[in-house]
């Protein structure tokens, strides 16, 4: 892409309502506007950032089993009342009159719904397990929507809810979800480390938050040093061995964790001091099995083996890609802006020409940029004619994994200067090399 | 994907609420469920074929050079009453108020939302021409909402927003989106004719709807023969010249086309009999040229070459995808069901065991399978234990373009059967053949 011909409305002040790292520096990067409180445009490289985070959200759904729907984002009131919670809800939930005055509500979230069309098709055992999810809009009116899309009104959820015969098939469908949640989250970049999360009145140990450290994190958190280290588990995982999941998610839960809600310090102290991570930390995923909280109000039952009818036992697994996209910010950027992980940066590479105009400089930029596309890298080819310090300061801001900057000087030598924005190295390399290690990529 | 994995629920039975086919079919083939009255929810299948047709119009609006960015669903009253809309639009906005009681809506459309967001940063002729688009959903609340994702009220749209400086900039803006179109409802297997709609008190003739021919279509239209056979662009149009965009726009505006209500019988006339094509048609897209009618309200201008203010001249250009999905089952079905064209079949192939448990059948089927999907083409393999005649009719239903047969007799011979959806053809083929081919493609 041509920088010339993008738009990338970049802020040069910071903006005042921006509490937070992560909500100055995507306004200031041109990804995101606000529309009204609590509430986003989402620009073309905040677009691009977002789809790459669904992109690794929805290929590891697939992977573990999980079957992408798409619900409606206007849901009516009657299958809220079904349940029991539309009146419990309270003023989080946005409430609708259609023009025949009949009571809708924008879904906060799912499980009714997904129930109902649970209970719509599936009458047998025979098929379970399963689990559907999608990726769409929640709108949930905080009273004080703040932090950007950390906290906003209006938000991208993926919700996976799945469905089994039994607690056992239940607890194996919430493992399954648990290890999806450990890739999904270092493909991204990120290292994030369950923890257990109250279960109300539900009960058990069936729920977790995936929290990952970040020094602006919104709430403390206590682990164990083992999880810095842990392996997470490969593509080659078998989903549908229960007995390797099961044993993956032992390995990943045994290690002390906890938020500071669940903290225990009888627990917490009996680990060694050396080994103690105190931290800061922001929720990026939520799991949490609830057996028969709706399927029970909703008549959602199958026959078992026996020739029986059986509520069926299920879970909810949420990740906000939106929120998601914040957080990573937080856990990743420096002063002069943020730094992609390569899995989510909206282009590989910034391709900087310090002087449009020059034909040594054009040529060798417009070769490198076909050279990056045909190598299938995605380029933000720099083609103004801003200053050369505008343009550092934009590609920094940014923050592409690599810079290729080509000037009037390198282009005498034949070489360019190649900048990682996470190490700020910056290497002179020949553009013969370069090319042809493109092209063995290509 | 195994059938036994899969979320596919057949209906047997017509239902009964479906006035038209496509409904029907898309009821029954378990690709859509009826939330509330004009709302859907997609199921695994239908979410399929709905990636399949946005990837196409994602692609080809990148192509013409959009840029893809992501509004909220909920927007203020505050932006349409600078445009005046928000007495104006009826009762088919779905109005809202939130818990501070602020005026909300739900977004039937964006026109005020992008003048916005253009406004806020754009200053001068020289960061245009853009165009920004969004695929995000909309409410309409239609009285009467029927038709399935033919006519619901919440619905998937496409919408593009051109921004110009003059109207010659507009113009071409317009013809951009043009070609654009006829390249993705191409790509879609659908021949898409544009034909000039009414422009009202703007003027004009920048209005066109794209309409596809289908003997169900809901209104009726006339146009001249040549236009079965005019050649579309391919994809290495250069749309960055105008020259040969609109002499492309020209090509295809020339011969006579016209909806019933832009029918001019004089004109029509003047066909030869021979030339003339007078048959039901479908809309597919709408794109539109309004100039200043919302730039001009809501302040949205650029200082020009001359040194003084502008207000830019717009265009809007949308696409219904869900909406496309029905007219896609228009225009392609038979009496057993859909008959995907091939760039947005939810799945290439139909793989079907005719005797699961049968040793041979399951390794052979386990055979193709493998190879199938390292040559990069998806499966549907039916390997449940219904019979082989429920089989074929659901893979008729679904309309996947190849279906491939493995029965114990082929598995002694080595053979296969495979039959075209489309044509309805069944060949036998060796399965060493079949492989060898499917090798080549990988």
């Amino acid at each position: 892409m041509r920088l010339s011909r993008y738009f990338l409305p970049i802020l040069k002040e910071n903006p005042r309502e921006a509490e937070i790292v992560s909500h100055r520096l995507m306004l200031r990067a041109g990804m995101i506007r606000q529309q009204a409180a609590g509430s986003f445009s989402w620009l073309p490289l905040g677009k691009k950032v977002l789809d790459k985070v669904c992109r690794i959200v929805r290929e590891e759904q697939n992977r573990a089993g999980a079957l992408e729907i798409l619900m409606p984002t206007i849901q009516s009131a009657d299958l809220w009342r079904e349940s029991g919670r539309y009146d419990d809800y309270g003023k989080e939930m946005l409430r609708i009159k259609d023009r025949h005055e009949r009571d809708m509500l924008f879904g906060p979230t799912n499980e009714e719904m997904v129930t109902e069309i649970f209970r719509s098709y599936v009458r047998s055992y025979k098929d379970l397990p399963l689990n559907l999810y999608h990726i769409q809009w929640k709108f949930r009116d905080e009273v004080r929507p703040r932090f950007g899309v950390m906290r906003s009104r209006e938000f991208l959820m993926k919700d996976a809810y799945s469905f089994d015969l039994d607690f056992e098939g239940a607890k194996a469908a919430y493992n399954r979800m648990f290890v999806a949640y450990l890739r999904t989250f270092t493909r991204m970049g990120l290292q994030a480390i369950p923890m257990r999360a109250d279960t109300g009145p539900i009960g058990g140990d069936l729920s977790h938050e995936f929290i990952i450290l970040a020094d602006t994190g919104e709430s403390q958190v206590f682990c164990h040093r083992d999880y810095l280290s842990l392996l997470v588990p490969g593509a080659d995982t078998d989903f549908t061995d229960d007995a390797e999941i099961s044993s993956i998610v032992k390995e990943w839960t045994t290690p002390y964790a906890a938020t500071d809600e669940m903290h225990d310090e009888k627990t917490w102290n009996a680990v060694a001091d050396k080994d103690k991570v105190s931290a800061r930390g922001i929720e990026v995923g939520h799991i949490f099995h609830f057996g028969e909280k709706y399927s029970k109000p909703m008549g959602a039952k199958v026959t078992g083996p026996d020739g029986k009818d059986h509520f069926v036992s299920m879970g909810s697994y949420g990740i906000g890609p939106s929120r998601l996209i914040a957080a990573i910010i937080e856990a990743s950027h420096d002063e002069n802006g943020i730094i992609w992980p390569q899995a989510v940066a909206p282009f590989d590479v910034a391709l900087i020409n310090m002087k449009p105009g020059d034909a040594g400089c054009d040529a060798l930029c417009e070769k490198l940029y076909a050279a990056y596309e045909k190598a299938g890298r995605e380029v933000l080819y720099d083609d103004t004619d801003q200053r050369p310090g505008a343009k550092f300061a934009t590609a920094d801001l940014i923050g592409l994994p690599w810079q290729v900057i080509v000037g009037p000087r390198g282009v005498g030598d034949g070489t360019v200067e190649v900048k990682s924005r996470a190490t700020g190295e910056r290497d002179v390399r020949k553009v013969e090399d370069l090319l042809a290690s493109l092209e063995n990529a290509a």
